[in-house]
């Protein structure tokens, strides 16, 4: 993807207006800017300097611009503004938006924030946060209208203009009965569309699509791509309507989950921060365990390698050829691990389809190896005779259908018994097929050549 | 992400009735379904089986279920089925579904289907296949309500009334004066709840967002996201509305492009078909280039070897931790690389931003190179004594550190030369650390060993 959205190439961008402070310039300009822009351009600058901008909007458009930044820089703004300014910015956040402020702040720093709210606001607040991390619960949006399924088309258009700008997703109307369960949604477009006279109930096709507020919010993702609605019901156990998880929202789930895939198949685990802001000691606590594990494993080529010490000193000549066949079976399985994790990741194949994936993949895996085999036969040749020359092209062909095989199996495996597949990261992959590719390799020279006695 | 979506657990899937041909039960089961779960149930079934069911569905549903099934499935129905029974399915497509069915077709298909469309439809048809592959064009809808900003809101909704159904987008209405351009948008939300007599414009807050119909839709993507939008207008060069591309379409193309980054990371080539689909003999061609490309780089692995035969030979026991040293520095640089390439994606870190990354990396680089230096020393003194100790641990330190730097910044370079970050594929990091690797192990062996003479 791009880097930067497109901008008017004749204007000076809002960041370095700020950066210089030409407030002048910047109280002109502010007005035709969209509070997206504005919320952008305001990233990674002082607290102060927020307020100082902040100052220079109208009252209404702060709360929005708010909304847009990251929840540690709104912390830092909350904690620097005074009450006065920072209790309307808060109050201004919509649910989803206040929980992911709430949910990353040590008990001092909620302290302090819920300070700003109303009693009802935090025991609300506090709701939500009691739904499990990464639920529907903590994600969905819990201002919504209702209409019920008896009332006419008049009726219920009249109410929605009574409860006004409540609620994002004032787009998708939910009827429910008397006690608040969901019976059905309809959409704004068909309501306004029909004759009033008509009833509610009559617009409800099928039974509601819905999740539970416990569920896990790649599950409300994925409902959201099925069904192609931007807004999902989120309910209790008894069927209650609680809120509504919206498409934009899911949108930056599907981002966040494919970013955890990437990391950990990249051997790396989950940096959930931005990488800009991720400190040294974080990255570092991330990385080493994996690195320190892989070392312990790669041991075991070690040992294989001293177990052959006695080819390898007769024929130098093959300790050439091993980055060559031990990288190929790890670049082969790395292929094949990373097409599986994020076909199983996307839903694209299950764990059922197993078999006819082994054969295809057994089937490439092979026509791959006998590729390479061919492909290095000739730099064999050159580097230690026909025999040498035998032996790597054949360990090639193995090593490389093996790496593949490893590659495709493990995610598959580890998918069937409840684990991420990404757990079988890349270098996981690559270092268990260097191990077998070590293992392969010299027990066909061992095997084949004709070793001079010493 | 979960693989399967909920169900009711008491019943039997729906894919089974079909399976099993159990008409009567199907019969009574289709009417309680949602469309997309109707075409999910049919995913993989033979173009007759698919009439079958389609046969038993009402005729206003078929083309709903039929616009959730994927291209190729839906070119096999339209071949399979009768004109009486395609035609309704084709021209119940949207434009942007009609499009993505098109542009996969080889041209004799394409005309064996344009044949059911009129004429006016096919001309449209062409047009939108005349914008770029993957661009705004491409994706949009052209079918959508605009209204002039002179008009009262009571005009307006009245207008939106008489053109009923048309459009996804009539959530969003679009504002154009007398020669088509876009004046701003605004959601039938606010034309409801304002007052019937005000005028449209005076609801338009802004400029109106917008992207041209030949820019990438990974652009459009970004916009959607950065402005929380359902719709972005598609305008052409002198501004003139074409279209609008919705939150939904978008949210495909993020997944297909973490798709095409997971691949080229993983360093296949991007496969853009399901994988379960794709072909053995795509999946080959797909991944051969890489492997080949790679052997011939491992030959510098090689030859670094062969360079300090006489070392090895003389102290053989080196070799026991070649592939722990080697293969550490590979782990490290596509642990970076990994970070690196998703933050460039998702416009986490800009390439400005270099200077404080790569600071940043090399505090953590020789951190982890530190720690991996120690915990391997033990283990040289025991295979090797003081000496042997001492080289594998600085080697490892610095192989780690070198490994990372190079996983870090090789993206960053290839982003700054307008190449794709993601070409720096784990594999190829791994490799370039791994001929690195062997140079500074070696050196660093040559230099510090005790040769005894052979």
């Amino acid at each position: 993807m791009e880097q930067e959205l497109p901008q008017d190439p004749g204007k000076q961008p809002l960041r370095e207006l700020i950066e210089s402070g030409a407030y002048e310039a910047l109280a002109e300009r502010l007005p035709e800017e969209h509070v997206q822009d504005i919320a952008h351009a305001l990233e990674d600058f002082e607290p102060n300097m927020v307020l100082e901008v902040f100052g220079m909007l109208p009252g209404e458009e702060r709360p929005e611009v708010f909304s847009y930044l990251d929840p540690p820089q709104q912390y830092q703004i909350l904690s620097a503004a005074d009450d006065e300014l920072g209790i309307p910015l808060l109050r201004g956040l919509s649910a989803d938006d206040r929980t992911s402020l709430l949910e990353d702040l040590k008990p001092e720093q909620l302290q302090e924030i819920l300070r700003l709210l109303s009693p009802a606001e935090v025991r609300h607040a506090m709701e939500q946060l009691g739904y499990p991390e990464q639920s529907a619960g903590r994600l969905m949006n819990t201002e919504f209208v209702t209409v019920r399924p008896n009332w006419s088309l008049a009726r219920a258009l009249d109410h929605i203009r009574r409860q006004g700008e409540k609620g994002d997703g004032v787009n998708t109307l939910y009827v429910t009965d008397h006690r608040g369960r969901l019976q059905g949604t309809i959409s704004l477009k068909r309501l306004v569309l029909e004759k009033p006279d008509k009833e509610v109930q009559s617009l409800i096709s099928g039974p509601p699509v819905s999740i539970d507020a416990g569920e896990s919010r790649n599950e409300a993702a994925r409902a959201i791509q099925h069904y192609d609605i931007t807004a999902l019901p989120v309910v209790d156990s008894h069927g209650v309507l609680l809120g509504a998880v919206t498409v934009d929202d899911v949108m930056d789930v599907v981002e966040e989950e494919a970013t955890e895939d990437f990391h950990k198949l990249g051997g790396v685990g989950v940096v959930g921060l931005s990488l800009r802001d991720a400190r040294p000691s974080l990255l570092y606590r991330k990385r080493v365990g994996w690195l320190v594990l892989l070392v312990f494993m790669n041991i075991f080529g070690g040992a294989g390698i001293a177990y052959f010490e006695a080819t390898i000193e007769a024929v130098i000549a093959l300790v050439f050829f091993l980055p060559l066949i031990v990288d190929s079976g790890g670049n082969a399985g790395s292929q094949s691990a990373t097409l599986m994790v994020r076909a199983l990741a996307i839903g694209d194949v299950m764990a059922r389809d197993w078999l006819r994936l082994w054969g295809k993949e057994l089937g490439v895996a092979i026509a791959l190896g006998l590729t390479m085999g061919v492909a290095v036969y000739g730099l064999g040749l050159w580097r230690g005779g026909a025999e040498v020359a035998t032996v790597v092209s054949l360990s090639m062909v193995l090593v490389v259908a093996f790496g593949s095989m490893i590659g495709m199996v493990l995610p598959l495996l580890l998918n069937r018994f409840g684990f991420d597949p990404a757990t079988a990261s890349a270098p996981l992959i690559t270092s268990i097929a260097d191990i077998c590719g070590i293992l392969i390799y010299f027990s066909i020279a061992t095997a084949l050549l004709t070793i001079p006695a010493v």
